[in-house]
């Protein structure tokens, strides 16, 4: 299906990326609006102008490269009833995040237009390749930032107020990033235009290695969301205040802590503090604040709201107030795009093409919940970790997951 | 004993210190070898140049300004029997610290050498002000660092070792201070100068309020210590990650701050965790590392002793590693000295002036134990917070301090 040329494409690609952002743990600190984040942007640019691809961006800074010969422009096809087909994910990272989570999909879907022209294909309608920004939230605290915004699943309002651990506004990044805060919103013209999303990323977890197949169908995105927890105290010396004087904003944390985990394990959820701030944060001074942020998923909407309600009891006994930073419902990826996918990579036998749900949020979720058709391709990861400089993925897993994209691309954008 | 020239002079000091680091919350931040401190070590060089004092760094770079109007040198009257008296405390800051804690102590002493002046007295052996560098040990994680070296109670190997939350050492520090590492030891010269140190300092808690007067004299410093607690994990995804497969350090961590609670509470000591580090740090990555930093004090060795160790054997379940980072057992001031000040400030009655010990660490203390006599004022402090914005004393009691003080040190240099 694909030449030589895709997978030398496909490796080059990977090796221009691998220095980006890489700190000395071996993993990734690529947040949004950063000078790693506007590298990354630019490098997107520069390989769609060299395919040729129209790149253009959103109300929210997400990048759009649009391969369309014709007739007529990209709007011209939508209008006359023909909307465009986008692949692609994001280029961001976690804190020490692994080289795949989002660039897998993204380089994946640049080789996709290669191994497209390599078998001579020339869609009937648009293709995009999409470069997604700030989906981890790494830096504000809102995973899939640019696919809220433009959907409106986030109002421009709330992302523009929004602050990272300097104190910076999302509003003042954009405006040293050189970019117009005005400019953010739902953005249906962006939106109309997209008749089908497909995102590929490299699986979280190990269900495809007990499967020892290399690329899966997804079925949904488990309800997930972020709880801001703030704790406070009073300031005070760590030598000289008596037990019974203090008000220690850290005690409350703890509790969150382990309560997060033991409510979560008897509510079949998972629930993760993976992030905390202490004022002043001396040695020897009593914390005066404490803030924490819990995020918690599982496959039952209900559990995973009773366990956020269980735990914002508790630290009310610490006089805890909590904020929802985010919260999605299960979220179904688009029944007939997913068969149709299955179908294409299984050929005579589609339920031979694994189908798996996943804990993590994605952009394609975001816009499976405002109605744009998505679906999202799943590689195969061998040990499962993800989030962590271990991540990892084979090189002939990559391929496989470039073939596999190729493959449904072609049956999108040609019939 | 002073004139309106000395409360005047005391209170144009202190205005010109408020604004130095302080930040939004109205604390201060003033960290060692920072510009902060650059600034107010320089602050203290001009006040003392400004009353012609002799300005000499010892190896750690800790400021003493000498009064001696001869005969000789101030080694000749060391060389004769006849070492100085020093006065002072340090100008850096805990993080959102408060004014008091240290500037109080070196204005005082910068007031006091006004306040000879004024009576005219002329000393009879040398009388040095001190500004200590780094007694709070924000920065580099270890309190009284300037005292610690150059008593030889830590060496210059461990001193320059430490590393601040960015990574930077303190030997690269005071590279980028224009300073030279190799210069850190102990200096036998320095302390070879000092027969007598006095520390006036804000009281940390309510003794003087319950007693309802201003001033006290010191008895000892609790027993204390800080401890650096490794939790180990492995960085993963937050939402796809199995609770059965996680290994995820904030876990220990949490259960040290509640065991630290506890424990401190059954051995009738006080411990706090009032710091944390956390890798990745991203609230949707499980975390692969936590480092949790425990102050504990209290009036019995055994007992802080025995409550460390239990919160180690704890910690030991959850794979960490201990670290102690600063141990000091009890100090006891030097008792003829501290007795000569209550007899001098109490005239014809010294048990009318009481005598406190503290939970707290100073410089006074390092000096006592490194066998310098060693003696200290507090002055009171109506709450009772310290280590926080709101630290405060009564400007009268802050003029009975230098009063006391001036009282104090006028005995010491004349007779």
């Amino acid at each position: 299906m694909t030449s030589p040329d895709v997978t030398a494409s496909f490796d080059s690609m990977w090796s221009d990326l691998e220095p980006v952002g890489r700190v000395s743990s071996g993993g990734y600190r690529r947040f949004a609006w950063t000078l790693e984040d506007h590298a990354l942007r630019e490098w997107f640019a520069a390989e769609c102008a060299r395919r040729g691809l129209d790149l253009v961006e959103d109300r929210m800074g997400n990048q759009w490269a649009w391969w369309w010969e014709g007739p007529g422009s990209v709007d011209d096809a939508v209008a006359a009833g023909n909307p465009g087909v986008a692949i692609g994910s994001h280029l961001d990272s976690v804190p020490d995040g692994g080289a795949y989570d989002g660039p897998l999909g993204v380089v994946s879907a640049l080789a996709t237009v290669d191994g497209l022209r390599t078998a001579g294909v020339r869609p009937d309608r648009p293709l995009a390749v999409v470069n997604f920004v700030d989906e981890e939230g790494a830096r504000f605290g809102v995973a899939c930032a640019g696919s809220r915004v433009i959907t409106g699943a986030m109002t421009a309002e709330r992302a523009l107020g929004l602050t990272d651990a300097d104190g910076v506004s999302m509003s003042e990044a954009l405006v040293s990033a050189g970019r117009d805060p005005q400019a953010l919103g739902r953005d249906e013209e962006t939106l109309g235009r997209v008749g089908a999303f497909v995102e590929l990323h490299v699986e979280q977890g190990r269900g495809l290695v007990d499967l020892g197949v290399p690329v899966a169908v997804a079925s949904d995105i488990w309800p997930h969301g972020r709880w801001r927890f703030d704790f406070p105290g009073e300031a005070n010396h760590a030598g000289t205040t008596r037990l019974e004087d203090r008000r220690d904003a850290m005690l409350g944390y703890a509790d969150l802590v382990l309560g997060a985990r033991r409510t979560a394990q008897l509510r079949g959820c998972v629930a993760t503090v993976g992030k905390v701030a202490v004022t002043p944060g001396g040695v020897n001074a009593i914390p005066s604040h404490v803030t924490g942020w819990l995020d918690s998923r599982g496959p039952d909407e209900g559990e995973v709201r009773a366990t956020v309600e269980e735990l914002r009891a508790r630290a009310a006994d610490f006089g805890a107030t909590v904020t929802e930073e985010s919260w999605t419902g299960t979220t179904r990826f688009d029944q007939p795009l997913s068969d149709r996918l299955r179908g294409v990579l299984g050929r005579d036998d589609a339920l031979s093409v694994p189908v798996l749900g996943t804990g993590a949020g994605h952009d394609a979720g975001i816009l499976a919940a405002a109605g744009v058709p998505s679906a999202m391709l799943f590689v195969r990861n061998p040990t499962g970790v993800s989030h962590s400089p271990e991540e990892h993925a084979e090189r002939d897993d990559c391929h496989a997951g470039v073939v596999a994209l190729t493959t449904c691309v072609t049956d999108l954008v040609t019939s």
